[in-house]
């Protein structure tokens, strides 16, 4: 007797050979996924979903934000970037981050993501207790890390306090099934080497993950020139924090050089098209560094920045950016964007045996997109038709760990009116 | 007494000074706009929209499609140009393309661009009289033209053809509210120099719009520097067919001297990004356009190119991609983009006292967006969320000359289970 069982449902596994069932089921027992094929008759679960013939996928994996900004969205937008951070960005944080901020942001952050088919999440911000507690009230799963900076943050007043949080967060959740605990120096240009080495020895001894900004803009490449003589991938590896542990946010101006190192040292990027854009950071030379073997998953970035935390944007966005800014229609197909957003961004985040496809075993993290759309038809490709032509708010219904968190396209475990709700009672504060 | 009236809107207004009313109303008879203004008592309607606090904004006018390619939707996408033309689209098109055709692909393209907010679009394609039919029947509002090419196409086995078919359209038309003719030489290209100037004085006769391709990929340039002598936009200029009647698609590689000359000569550009990425065609150069004071809209270009109908999303894309390309986190504000997807697309179909702002007198041509939603809150500046935050999905209610086309997200003029049958019809025939 399985609990759950998904029938009549195009089944696109995203696993390493795109094996796709289209006439399939999936069954469900214990939040794992114990069955997957061809629909077949006499088999008893106690619920089933008919998914009437529309796409069932693992769930999207957005693999770096910083979801408490959903507070700050769109606050500021369309300045130059030295006047969003220091006359918008800084000031609020400054005066409002708390785990009340905190909590409430990523409940905004939470429905938007389950809502747009995102089942997993990498956060870096500041109380994260906060932000575990969201998630996990949401009932989704993330890899949680706070931002450690060398100057005093809402988190901590000095980089080893901050680290001594992570260590006490990692311990707190070193078994949880929803909730993974890694570590996260904010950027080489606000850690000095000393902070990103003793980071990453605690990514080592409580094997986790390390994230971190890196190689965002070209203002930061020349300051890590000039601080420490080198580009800020190899400035990293010169100092012995470069390796397979680390998932890199953003990687928009690599030298051709550091890409072979990304590559050689299995360093996992979060590529962020959509913020890269709009704060004028630039176009990540993403297709060499695919064609090197490197990882590359997709990130929304936080809500100020984007602004919006929508997976199916971000791939779309990328999928055709590439091509138009490398005048190439071939590079960043749509089978290979979707394997990005899914399977890689779970090896991204060291997760894959957990996560990132529908194969037996994995944890049911899935969702149905509804194709009986007119502006999903005709429909000749699922791939094509997924990253060209549907948006977030075409999936019908989510599941995380087996349990349905979205359906007929209402979020069930975050309380819609709840949280329109804070995001005005924030706005109010905000703005006064 | 009123037609109908829409209260508790906040109003953006899109008129050249950017009027907003935070609690408005809108006033309509004859399809008109009769009043606009602060909500105010004592006003008789038969019809009452309780816009409950939403945004009321212009429809999007679209200024360039091939509605009917809506049935080639993702067909082909990610081949090199050559494949994916070859191979996919003119083998389809060169059987299929018909009067049946043409109004099946419109039909769907009209419901997908109602669902998406677009009132209004322009549309190059054969068999236009199919298209006016199908926009006829869903209501909204078109600038139709006849691909007119040197060579056979569905439509006229010779380019004279081609322009007695367009002046037989434009005669049936003149005088029509909804549909616009205007004469539509395919591209530099594929028309002679004697074949864009005889449509040059088809447009001047007429009176109506001369819509092109110009200027789509660096082969097109080369192509006609080759047999002219001339890059594209100078070579119309050198055979006379440049002028304020012109609305351009495309236009990615203009060089400045062209810019300037298109600026002069006051012509009107329909920027296609997402298209222009998808097919790697380029990054066209926006912000000098408009620094120059061209006037540029947004098209979505056929569906088979991008693969989608929605403006929301065309004008999100252009206003980070332009952004991120050029370093510059200034150029395409959130107001000026949608301007441009509004009053300033109404100019570039030369219908600007007609449509494209809230206006007394111009057509109640309108849609409602719902902010009331997680992903649009906290809202700081309404502009700001449409663009960068906001999805066609949002879109609440549509009017087009008065009239509710569109009502709780659901598509009133078009049937969606029929437009699904068709669809799947078609994927049937094409892949047969
Ligand atoms: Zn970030
Ligand atoms: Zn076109």
């Amino acid at each position: 007797m399985f609990d759950l069982l998904i029938k009549n449902a195009w089944v696109l596994t995203m696993d390493e050979s795109f094996t796709e069932y289209k006439n399939g089921y999936i069954a469900i027992k214990d939040g794992k996924i114990a069955e997957v094929g061809e629909n077949k008759e006499n088999l008893e679960s106690r619920e089933v979903i008919d998914a009437n013939g529309n796409i069932v996928l693992p769930g999207f994996i957005n693999t770096h934000t910083h979801a408490a900004m959903a507070l700050l969205r769109g606050y500021g937008s369309d300045n130059p970037l030295k006047v969003w951070l220091e006359q918008y960005i800084w000031p609020v944080e400054g005066k409002f981050v708390s785990y009340e901020f905190v909590k409430d942001g990523t409940d905004i952050a939470c429905y938007e993501m389950l809502r747009n088919g995102i089942t997993c999440f990498v956060d870096m911000y500041f109380y994260e207790n906060a932000v575990a507690d969201s998630v996990k009230s949401a009932h989704m799963r993330a890899v949680l890390t706070t931002g450690i900076l060398d100057f005093p943050t809402p988190g901590a007043k000095t980089p080893d306090e901050g680290i001594q949080k992570t260590i006490d967060f990692i311990k707190e959740y070193k078994n949880d099934e929803f909730i993974y605990p890694a570590i996260g120096p904010h950027a080489p240009y606000t850690c000095s080497p000393s902070t990103l080495q003793k980071s990453m020895q605690v990514a080592v001894d409580y094997d986790v993950a390390y994230h971190i900004h890196v190689s965002e803009t070209l203002h930061e490449v020349e300051d890590i020139k000039n601080r420490y003589g080198d580009t800020p991938v190899k400035h990293l590896n010169n100092i012995g924090v470069l390796n397979d542990r680390v998932l890199a946010a953003h990687m928009v101006h690599p030298t051709d050089e550091e890409v072979e190192l990304l590559a050689e040292k299995n360093v996992k990027i979060a590529h962020c098209p959509e913020s890269n854009l709009k704060l004028a950071s630039g176009i990540a030379p993403v297709p060499k560094m695919l064609e090197k073997g490197v990882i590359v998953s997709f990130g929304t970035d936080g809500t100020a920045s984007n602004d919006d935390l929508d997976i199916i944007g971000e791939l779309s966005t990328a999928a055709k950016l590439h091509k138009g800014y490398n005048l190439n229609p071939t590079v960043l197909p749509a089978k290979q964007v979707l394997a990005m957003a899914t399977r890689d961004a779970a090896k991204a985040i060291r997760l894959d045996k957990k996560i990132g496809s529908i194969e037996v075993g994995k944890y049911a993290d899935l969702i149905i997109i509804d194709i009986n759309q007119p502006h999903l038809q005709p429909l000749f490709d699922p791939y094509i038709q997924i990253v060209y032509s549907s948006k977030g708010s075409d999936v019908d219904t989510v599941l995380i760990n087996g349990k349905v968190v979205v359906e007929n396209k209402e979020v069930l475990t975050v309380e819609k009116q709840r949280v329109l709700s804070i995001a005005k009672k924030w706005r109010e504060k905000i703005l006064s």
